[in-house]
């Protein structure tokens, strides 16, 4: 028996058989693709804080994470604070950098590319005149940001960065960089 | 000697004389507020990847952390992954409640409030029609995101409300989510 690439259900640790049958359901049923993802936090001292994930939304029903995850935060000594944990926007690259490799690992075994290497590095320049309310020209948050993949797999240079470009293309994170969400605060005093 | 609560040097975990001598420096030397934060990337296998935060940019030279953290990421079941991780959005969240935390003990301290209790939900609202490709109508990132804080300190309710304000019209995540960052892409195939 021989079997094509395409065929095979397994690629890239992605089970492409699951993937589709999860896009068929969705195209069925489309409102099982709404999602509410949460972090809860806590504040420890100073700039140190803490989140915890667990809980979340999705196809239809409360669900829970295999593991709750604790993740501290906090600023440098240089930036005041003690270090116990990266700056907050420091894990805005991490996000970045993971969701486009989590689509990118999907959309290579969809398209029955076989990867071997994916490495990134994300880099972000921010001024800090902007949150320190130095320069009222200076804006709080990442001036820029520059992703740089290295990428290797069984397919043409071409194809393995259109692989990328799609993965851009389909990307919630960089979407939520790159454009506006509305963030509502409210605030319980009791 | 009386001292004025505005003249202790620590409130909140902050230590305010450092924080204002900080801020008195970088108005004298304003390029010392241009950093540039960094995530590194690797793909372990499906959608579970993996970040390495550990090296930045600040006042005029290359620094670390005093660790290095390593973040993993991945999609739970549900969305075809093996939940090895929070997913790429949930770290949005988390850098979000991260940065008005972060602040706001910053600003309580320098405005003489002694917080006692400060907690936050962050809830993500996404329709992953928008990443999936199946409704070119629906955006890939969050749709809104909503933040709850509870805050307790030694001020009337709506000083504090006024903190978490001056939180968010400083923050650095909050700006990258509701405004627009550019995010440039270079792959190498080598």
């Amino acid at each position: 028996m021989v079997m094509t690439e395409s065929n095979e259900s397994t690629r890239n640790g992605v089970d492409t058989a699951t993937l589709f049958a999860t896009l068929d359901a969705v195209r069925q049923a489309p409102e099982a693709a709404r999602f509410q993802f949460r972090a809860r936090n806590e504040w420890v001292n100073g700039t140190h804080n803490r989140s915890t994930i667990h809980d979340y939304f999705g196809v239809g029903e409360e669900r829970t994470h295999e593991r709750t995850w604790v993740f501290d935060a906090d600023h440098p000594a240089v930036l005041v604070g003690r270090d116990n944990g990266p700056t907050p926007v420091e894990f805005v690259l991490h996000a970045l950098a993971a969701c486009l490799t989590a689509g990118l690992a999907n959309i290579a075994a969809a398209r029955g590319v076989t990867l071997t290497e994916v490495r990134s590095t994300v880099e972000g320049d921010i001024d800090l005149n902007g949150i320190l309310g130095l320069d009222p020209g200076v804006r709080n948050g990442y001036e820029q940001i520059t992703v740089r993949f290295t990428l290797k797999g069984d397919a043409p240079a071409e194809k393995l960065r259109e692989l990328v470009e799609q993965s851009r293309a389909r990307s919630a994170v960089y979407d939520i960089i790159t454009n506006q969400v509305p963030v509502t605060i409210t605030v319980d005093t009791q």
